[in-house]
């Protein structure tokens, strides 16, 4: 079911952080921070990838106008077993803590349950999570040393992190003197779908029936694509941004002009040098996107309703080795542009 | 801050399966079902937790007179790598998914979610947790066929799931008949404290300091320990129950005898037979002695009101080898009994 927020919520700050490959894709400049080096000043790459949301963090509350105390509670989780990248990267702030495992649908997660509670219980959430290219490659694939063949279904872990901090205090709104802010409208949980793919290598295929599943059960309860400029879904990459289009049509749904995708905006995918085959992906990719491209269009004016579906395939390597499909899910956060009064 | 929910939540059902160390523990009896063999039907020890909360879950929502479809929202987590044991154990029940990562805090993060969603915005949600010795030994200490010798601080993980549903539906609780119901008055989300320990065969040490660093945040907002019948960690077992006592002692607060452990609890730690030294720990050992046990004499009115911690220690093995410390969190669930109308 689609569950709206009892008070209004906004997102009134972000911030992102990412690696050298985002830097230098389409929308390298529009990240707050970026090491071309990917290691933030550590000595390995799980601590790079806790340094980057630290910092993600640091930017978003700065950002909003606030301090770290100002945070009631905090969402976090990421790839890295046990997720261990999010409570060494947010141990020194301090905050309530609530851990979350989505996979790559963490960032949507996070919006979802910082939404919820902004509207019920607390002044004001935070939600983080990311990425590393070499944190993810080695626990899940090969070795970085190692230089297989990637088959085009594959796709590239987005080095990045991507924090967002909502609330409900209308006053916060003008700290930050922006004309439009926005709002977390509706929110709908994922359910996980096990579409029958078991290939590490083709995610976008095994994700996109839960994305799916998802629009198809708001679709339900709100009939109109009016006023929807954008379906943004996290991390399908060209496979599953085509499957999912696939599957929208053949239910009547032509829709494909409104349809986007953070992993195939990341990286210039027609670019044989930048070799991300399908895209990228991560839980950083949709964080990173969202926080830098999307949010920025809305409140500039020039997007109004987006439908952003956090993608997340949820297994580990042990299940396949055991014959298990990969299931997938996504969130849906329904955002929309508000008018500060 | 302590959060209360919004509308009254009740802890409506719950279940219990564990295995034979478990079952032939003190608590043998309390439990649900159980399986000596510890496989629960299935071909691998990753699988066989997957089937323990298909059951645990099952049972619950059984026991409350529901069906699946009556639950709104399902929270899941456990220890192994990405989770997978909920998303493939939970798989079939087709209910919208949030994953939870928490480790051995699991069952009081779920609580605490479940409760404050209920609370606001879903009729019923459920929370799910699991932990298996086989699974978690293997990833995290040694290969299971290796005999070597534990120290005396060393905990053995409870091979256990407890499901829970929470209701905030008052006509629900006359499904089951009970006087008396167990109704979730508070909860306050714990921060991660870094304690300096960076023995993974000392985990009581490492997460007591954030016990305590939650319950000195509790009593700054409710002085008093009138009317509490029982402080309940989850698994700090004799090593960091006996920490956390000594913490509380220097603060003023001789409370021991109200102090209680579930890791303590479900085995025999005296019996050099069951060779489980500091004690039980792992999300499944909190879950199912707050189920069978401490939620049953709440129901029949031998218990009035406990605070339940849940412990865990967000760490995994590569953190360790990158010489990081411990870094335990503490959430907290305060349930009350209530009477039914």
């Amino acid at each position: 079911m689609v569950i709206r927020p009892v008070k209004p919520v906004y997102i009134q700050s972000w911030g992102s952080v990412v690696g050298r490959k985002e830097y230098e894709g389409p929308l390298g400049e529009l990240f707050d921070g970026y090491d071309t080096t990917d290691l933030f000043g550590a000595d390995t790459f799980e601590k790079a990838e806790s340094e980057m949301q630290k910092r993600a963090l640091g930017l978003a509350v700065a950002k909003g106008g606030y301090l770290p105390e100002d945070i009631d509670l905090l969402f976090a989780g990421d790839l890295v077993n046990q997720c261990i990248t999010s409570t060494y990267g947010l141990l020194s702030y301090r905050l309530p803590y609530i851990g979350l495992f989505g996979a790559c649908s963490t960032a949507a997660e996070g919006l979802m349950l910082s939404a919820l509670m902004t509207g019920s219980y607390t002044r004001r959430c935070a939600n983080v999570t990311s990425s590393h290219y070499c944190t993810a490659e080695r626990q899940f694939r090969f070795p970085l040393e190692y230089g297989g063949q990637r088959p085009p279904t594959a796709q590239w872990t987005v080095t990045g992190s991507g924090a967002f901090v909502c609330t409900s205090e209308k006053e916060d709104l003008h700290r930050t003197g922006f004309r439009y802010v926005p709002q977390i409208t509706a929110v709908l949980p994922g359910i996980p779908v096990d579409g029958g793919i078991n290939d590490a290598n083709n995610m976008g295929a095994a994700m996109a029936p839960a994305a799916m599943d998802t629009l198809m059960r708001y679709f339900s309860e709100n009939k109109s694509l009016d006023g929807i400029d954008l379906i943004l879904t996290g991390d399908l990459g060209r496979e599953g941004n085509g499957i999912l289009a696939d599957l929208l049509w053949s239910h009547g749904m032509d829709i494909s002009s409104r349809l986007a995708d953070c992993g195939k905006m990341i990286y210039r995918l027609d670019d044989k040098k930048t070799d991300v085959h399908a895209g990228g992906s991560g839980c950083g990719c949709s964080a990173v996107v969202l926080a830098a491209d999307i949010l920025e269009n809305i409140r500039h004016g020039r997007l109004g309703k987006v439908l952003f579906l956090g993608t997340g395939a949820l297994m580990n390597t042990m299940a396949l080795y055991q014959g298990q499909n990969i299931p997938g899910i996504a969130h849906l956060v329904e955002i929309s542009r508000s008018e500060v009064e």
